[in-house]
């Protein structure tokens, strides 16, 4: 009801604000005796953390996740598994400045309206630091996955007009990581590397897509009506600070194709049912169909900027805003290991759900 | 958990297949004391009804909405209301002959392998008929929206390439209604039906796009997290029949954009803070900031479609199919009032939660 | 959030009021393939029904079941499956008398304090007809359990004072349906049977106390913390019309025991562990052992009454309350299919969600 | 669905074990602005920890409530909560004897069969320690509730044989926490205590009943049909370790009672309208009715004893089982705490919902 709960099966709920103590998340109903490789939870918030090249933000965070319960000599007991990453000292007073002013496109406003009260400082709860917990989860999540033969790979594919055309089956993604902007087409990467530092050098920001493309799951995910995968995934993607658009398949492209061009045919590929063609994007009716599933996600730029922008306070009276802490000048490629995270959470939901669906 | 349910506060549980007897909402959750006009959800299912014209299917539906429980003497009553809407008789007899196929791009291979069983006429319950039921709650929705001073306006700004380029704010929505097309621009209009004629003479299908505007809506609705307001909403275009994508505020275009100017300034206007511009689409940090709503939802072309077309059976064997029944070309305008239904469910839901947050 | 909606895997909405049109219910997740067999839905309601003999309510119900989805060529298809049991006619006359009168412990006062309308007919949602939904849910639980070789028994313990002293083992199921009381000893079964043809004289009413037992579930069922097996009993066994309490196992006698009396020590029978004893009423730590689980379900004396009775009425005036309608003098025998349909909704809901718990 | 979540509106989830690094919850729902007394949450902590007497067992828990997040300043923000209780050292040594044994009526085998894995140490997540956090997170609901006059007061009314036979209404609350039985009577309590000594001294336990009391609810609580307020007050305490039974007004007596008795008549007293009696125990429907709301729960003695015991271990073998930790030889001192958190987080929960009632 609050919204800090996400899933049905695999269900988490976060906790924490960008200054307070710490971030966490506790998920109830992961199954038990799953190997829990801490190294990996670990190795994935390293991937969502601040200060990891120049064209992100330079603020440190150690990031440590902690787990507090539900493991037991490596393995998953089934009982919920907490886990908790305490925030650095002392990064209230870059904030001070702004306790009562609300910044442009961020979320003052709208908290202050909503509950009467807020914690300003980095945005609280509305500070992108909430999704360190989701990363945790997720990595839990993607363990869980990997053992079925499921993976979950996302990538920068577009920051402003820099856009990548080619098809993710064209891509290596061994390359995703050699780069800060994780696009793996070295050349565009190049592209938009430089595009992001002119941006930052001018004080300002863009936005950007990230494409995730999730292999080997099986046939029968997702449910009828309301719970369709895309719909789960796409909540899941929306649920993203900044995102601000989603689309999976041949998305709003496929809106200019006719009928004729865009059902995909049928056909046996040894013992399994295959397509030609996957303009459904791996789900059909809602529901997978063993395909690779793909998808975009479209974020906006950052709202913080080094301008001096006009604004009014809690008072009503027009103030000047300007940004002052660390922030990203574009936050789609630490967005990449986030993307994957949330689409982890939605594929497990669904796995351990569709166990219940036959007699 | 088994994907029929919708919503929280305000939670509807649909039900019914194509071909069966019939089908319904059961809505848990409506507050007491609200006046039931049954002839405006009747009329509700009018827009959304087969039949109305000759660019949508010729199949005739009465789709007369009865209201079983929860209402007495005119008003709601605070207990379950369900409304059920019969089927018509006979129309098993179009679908014999693709019992055992599998039509591409259609659920039908997904809920075989899904339910290992399924009811094969006219697509059960994946069939889009089930979101009369839809339409019927969204109706009530409206209607308690209605008396809060929120309105809920959809229309169609895409038809295959032809795409209306005006904002909303330049368009007069009392002209939704002139077309069959639900476009209020009425030469693009003109041109959209004039394109879906000649896609139907082709025994083809097309795609399109529709937008939609909330207007009305207070401040402070979403919730941080998972819930964001948007990411509700696009959660419930996704889950209707055939959408590929949904965007909100400047969507995907705004990845183009720099914060500089993507960012929208606050401003006092009488008592009220409004932005100067609306990029935000509304919602800022997940939660309504008191100006217009407005987002897009992309749909695919129909499936079915009178080319014939390669596929396999449930045997696995190489079969063609050939699309029989009486299809729409183009499904849009018919979404129109299903996209201005599930905004309703959504934006109902969360003034309700909002009752909740403040001490 | 609403209240009329029940389970988490196996979930049930239902709806209607006393003396509308009908009432029904929607299961959710019920698995697909399940043979849905309708006589027997037909004979647990008619186990249900008033009018069947003398010492219950003489009013005549025919509830006929009719089932408007989910079910195709006589199985479940993993989608919604609606059942609608339509009122009769011309029920409402006996009511109008009491239209704005709070009748003594009746939901008459508490459903106008919260609702502030309300349907007076018959007590509207509040009344007992709700529960006819329920054991046409439950009959479908009931037929999926018993594939599984779980069975679900309940009888009438006690009526007044006349309270059976016998373990469920040491009686014989068979003789529960010999007589409308639904008690298997005999002899007691006459007693009660007196007794309340006597209360019923005295236009009075008595409570009573029904019995269950769950024979054949497997170990591992019911969650820690708060889902544990028990207290979704409890709470699906309150949930019943004039329940008052619910104990298990040992119950509020196992108070007086001592731990080493009341520790069921566990043997090796064969392959299978068991205990000696089953103070637990086969649960421990929320969690089933294996063991028969057993419970008692205590039911307050039916509030209508033919006595004249002291009241007040909307305006808060002082008033005199008549019952007149056709009731029961004693709740129980009709509360004994109600019992086991609650218990099949749960165990049901368990063991499906049992399924997710292993990796 | 995996048992760890409680409550709708105002939703606790609950994470740690017995031995591991602590136990904790997370609050979702908590309204925003309501001043959080951690003083308050520390002295509730104080009241259900071990060690406070030489009737309860003698372990020491610090139990330092440390907040997470969710408070700003002193003040509740509306986002989750999440309070963290750090498990004292080194108290893993007690367990390693029984790693492999089945402890009787413990949940030892249970869990095993539920999980594969299981934490052994003290009980794991099965250990009644998991109710720290449930207090924790009571208290919040008590300061809550609070303000809006509510009080909830719980009380040992049975030890044994030892049984308080007066009304809740004859006794003074204030002696309460006077003695470590807490039983209000203090001859009464003196019995108990005498007993509980002898009981110890035997190296055995004894069961005991917690009755509770709430005042100053306002009528309207409590939904139709499954979450009546009585049915989730009778699941929340049936959710506390050690529990077998719940009963609310009259009660398992009351079935031998005449309605011509057991009804409660209205009458007016000033503006408001009360009953005469109260063996509806406040609730009736499943509603508050503004009348007091008590009821009982019954609790098993503690199944960990001095004696050596028949058991089985995980290979089936048979073993002897011999109690070491320390452990209280009566449960329901400590339960009281528990009882009344448990009764505070429903009547919270029911509170927030009855604000979305009404249109």
């Amino acid at each position: 009801m609050a919204g800090n709960i996400f899933g049905n099966a695999f269900r988490i709920s976060t906790f924490g604000e960008s200054h307070g103590k710490g971030i966490g998340v506790v998920i109830d109903g992961c199954p038990a005796g799953l190997e829990i490789d801490e190294a990996f939870i670990q190795s994935e918030l390293a991937r969502r953390r601040p200060g990891q090249s120049k064209i992100v933000t330079q603020r440190k965070e150690a990031d440590h996740a902690e787990i507090l319960s539900g493991v037991f000599e490596g393995k998953s007991t089934g009982t919920p598994i907490a886990i908790y990453i305490k925030n650095g000292d002392a990064r209230s007073k870059d904030y001070s400045h702004i306790a009562d002013k609300f910044r442009p496109s961020h979320a003052d406003f709208t908290y202050h309206e909503k509950y009467g009260v807020r914690d300003y400082r980095g945005g609280g709860r509305s500070s992108a630091r909430e999704t360190a917990a989701r990363v945790a989860a997720g990595a839990i999540a993607k363990l869980f996955l990997l053992q079925k033969g499921i993976t979950i790979t996302a990538y920068v594919s577009q920051v402003g007009h820099h856009k990548l055309e080619q098809s993710y089956k064209n891509l290596d993604f061994n390359h995703i990581e050699d780069t800060p902007v994780r696009c793996p087409n070295l050349g565009m990467a190049q592209q938009m590397i430089d595009f992001i530092k002119e941006v930052r050098k001018d004080g300002d920001t863009v936005g950007g897509v990230v494409e995730a493309v999730i292999q080997g799951c099986p046939t029968g995910l997702g449910s009828p009506a309301f719970d369709k995968l895309h719909a789960d995934l796409g909540k899941a993607m929306l649920s993203i600070n900044a995102a601000k658009g989603f689309e999976y398949g041949s998305g709003f492209d496929g809106v200019t194709m006719r009928g004729s061009q865009h059902n995909d045919a049928f056909y046996k590929d040894g013992k399994e049912i295959k397509t030609e063609t996957n303009y459904s994007g791996g789900i059909q009716g809602g529901i997978s169909n063993g395909m690779d599933i793909y998808f975009r996600t479209a974020f906006k730029p950052v709202a913080t900027i080094v301008h001096e922008q006009d604004s009014v306070n809690e008072a009503g009276e027009a103030v000047k805003v300007v940004g002052k802490g660390r922030h990203d000048p574009c936050v789609v490629p630490r967005a990449v290991p986030i993307v994957e995270a949330m689409a982890a959470l939605v594929i497990t939901d669904h796995l351990l759900m569709q166990r219940m669906v036959k007699n």
